[in-house]
């Protein structure tokens, strides 16, 4: 069983988020993550510490977090120990706008900065297609509307580019990008505006999950820490 | 003319340190660095604000840096000002311990924790011997004497890895790592300890000359932000 | 002084072709190459041993390299010469459909296959604007015209995706990427149809100007053989 | 079931390698690989054909190669149909002196040459402990006697360098790397010289196990090749 919180900064609360997702868009993860192999709790900034402890981080194997206006209301000691606790090995799933999460921003030491236009038609190609996040996706994925993320994206050399987004008004993106952090692996993916319907596409739920099944570490590693070693050679 | 900073801790004021850099690994590395074609100011811990401006960095090509057992002591909003000034461009030599200074986990994103030992003999390997940084360095490098650093050693992939260091006590480590940063290039090198005469040899001094010269930024890029996208296509 | 060889297959001799290129693609590029820096030969598939020798490419200090339909008339013992010659130090810029030239699939180890379409709008997008090889190229190239390249190409991981393409009919196409295999650096660059326009293109002329200073060797490096190593410990 | 070919060139035949090996190579590794999950054969030069053809090769998961003076006689046509199907997503583990073998270097592109030394001691120090391939291996696995590989090595950049290699005499070595090509995952491993007894050691038996669970395609892709695109955008 993979346990999963899906964080959610849930402050869009005008008309034409609500209509898109009534229940939040942590809902909206949840009910299409929620199976026999995979146990999902939600939370939210508006919870007793953004909903996190120590302990629940502890026993979670990967955190799905979504945030767009609100960043700067997560407090630093949570992000301090989320950030540790990725490290440790639990999975990371950055989704859409939360490129500019204190989260994101802490683990690749960069602004994480890219163009933005709103509304555009959207194209996402699969790079690398025998990458597991990319299990039983198509070729490519048409998102009728979606909000347009475009180059530079000032984020480091990703590990692996597995997916590139092509927007109809004429931007190109690195819409899918692996990274390993010590023992954590972390997932960038840029679909997901909260006014757009991309988080009902089963193709966009099928990576979304592929990258949960991906992230969860492998085994249990001990975090490294800075020991003083025996002399091993005389 | 290459416009360069050497920052030191300079906390380091027993007899051991004295005898082997008698006005501090500063100026030590100011003496073999300074030439017609790079200029070299130092600054410390002592002077005011850490001996850093916004003013003096925006002209600054490449910041040395060196730090050990006061790293808590260098304000976060100074460390903050320096990060942004390498994402904009700004090259950045990480010297021996200060695999814990600040600006290089704030740049990595993770610990980057290492194990180690006081005294061993090092010999360093040139792994990419056309790499800038390897110019005129010959196949391997020996050490008398320098603190052991092993592995693991949590950083990102590096993008390079130019030198591997092996060491009589029996570990190995990633010696000299580059990353891209942003408009920002960064070289970790690890030998250098503060009672060691590492930088007294010519070799571990071109070594650091050829990565002064390599960080510089090639040509001035404007720092990328956050735009609204005009729409390109109809 | 940087020598230059431009080695085209030359075998573009429609009407299409030679309205826009009436001396070839490689005379096209050698004049905007030509300097006082750089020094310009060319070598096509018609003249004795392609143009090529051992020791012509031994004093080369970049090859540049465009083939299209004749990729197989091209001696496997003289791909075999370039190939080491590379390895040895010799930049090698990789020209559009060279993608499916024996050299460039000899280097990489993969069959480098894409996508394609005839005759689409294309806009090359700048990923690493601080890159060398985009000194003084804007944010954007429009290209009125160009044949279609598609993701996925399968070729290996870039060390460096240096621009994107975007397609007017829908694609995405990692554009322009660097390698290093052994002492030589590799650029590998998607525009330039035979039938269009591209190598008139300032911009694109200033790429592939870049991509020579870029890809000679800093400087001289031994290649690497296989030798039995003397015992340095006892 | 993981179906695995295990190749040797099998002309160690003197008396040094039959004491270790009685069997070959090829039947020691078949003897800890062998489980459950896993259903092994064997193939050596002496078969018809290197034992291979391309319907066992389709049928096959995971291709584990050994070989050292005998490269030139596995036939280059045999060679590009095993390049095929890993490019079509089999996995192969290349042992110790098969960073010669000609798949190996048709893969990587480069010559893959090396410094060596007969019989030294060995420490392998693993450098991503969450990696799959290093899943149950201790921080430091002890060889008492193995061929001293040593850098430069002339390999591309690995996607991952999950091991390094400490020799007594004074060298290092990137001892365990792992390559994406295509749909086919490759791990290149050091260790294994036919008159030591490393295949004995569980530690080096279970690395080679965990690089068989990993190299094995996590689903089926179909290869890719170098279709004319439909238009998808007017």
């Amino acid at each position: 069983m993979i346990k999963v919180i899906v964080w959610n900064e849930d402050v869009q609360k005008d008309e034409a988020c609500l209509a898109v997702y009534p229940d939040g868009i942590h809902n909206a993860i949840k009910d299409f993550l929620q199976c026999d192999d995979i146990s999902v709790t939600t939370a939210t900034l508006a919870m007793e510490n953004c909903g996190l402890s120590r302990e629940l981080l502890a026993e979670t194997d990967v955190l799905v977090w979504w945030g767009h206006v609100a960043h700067d209301q997560v407090p630093d000691e949570l992000v301090s120990m989320i950030h540790q606790r990725v490290l440790a090995g639990m999975g990371l799933v950055v989704l859409h706008s939360a490129h500019h999460s204190k989260i994101f921003r802490r683990l690749m030491g960069t602004n994480c900065n890219l163009m933005w236009r709103e509304q555009d038609r959207q194209r996402l190609w699969t790079i690398i297609p025998s990458h597991p996040i990319a299990r039983g996706v198509p070729a490519h994925i048409e998102l009728e509307a979606e909000e347009m993320y475009g180059e530079p994206f000032t984020i480091p050399t990703p590990d692996e580019t597995v997916f590139i987004g092509w927007f109809r008004g004429g931007e190109v993106f690195r819409s899918g990008v692996t990274y390993r952090r010590e023992n954590g692996k972390v997932f960038y993916f840029q679909p997901g505006h909260e006014t757009n319907t991309t988080y009902h596409n089963p193709h966009i739920q099928q990576i979304i999950r592929n990258a949960v099944y991906w992230a969860k570490a492998e085994f249990l590693t001990p975090q490294i820490h800075c020991p003083k070693a025996p002399l091993l050679e005389e």
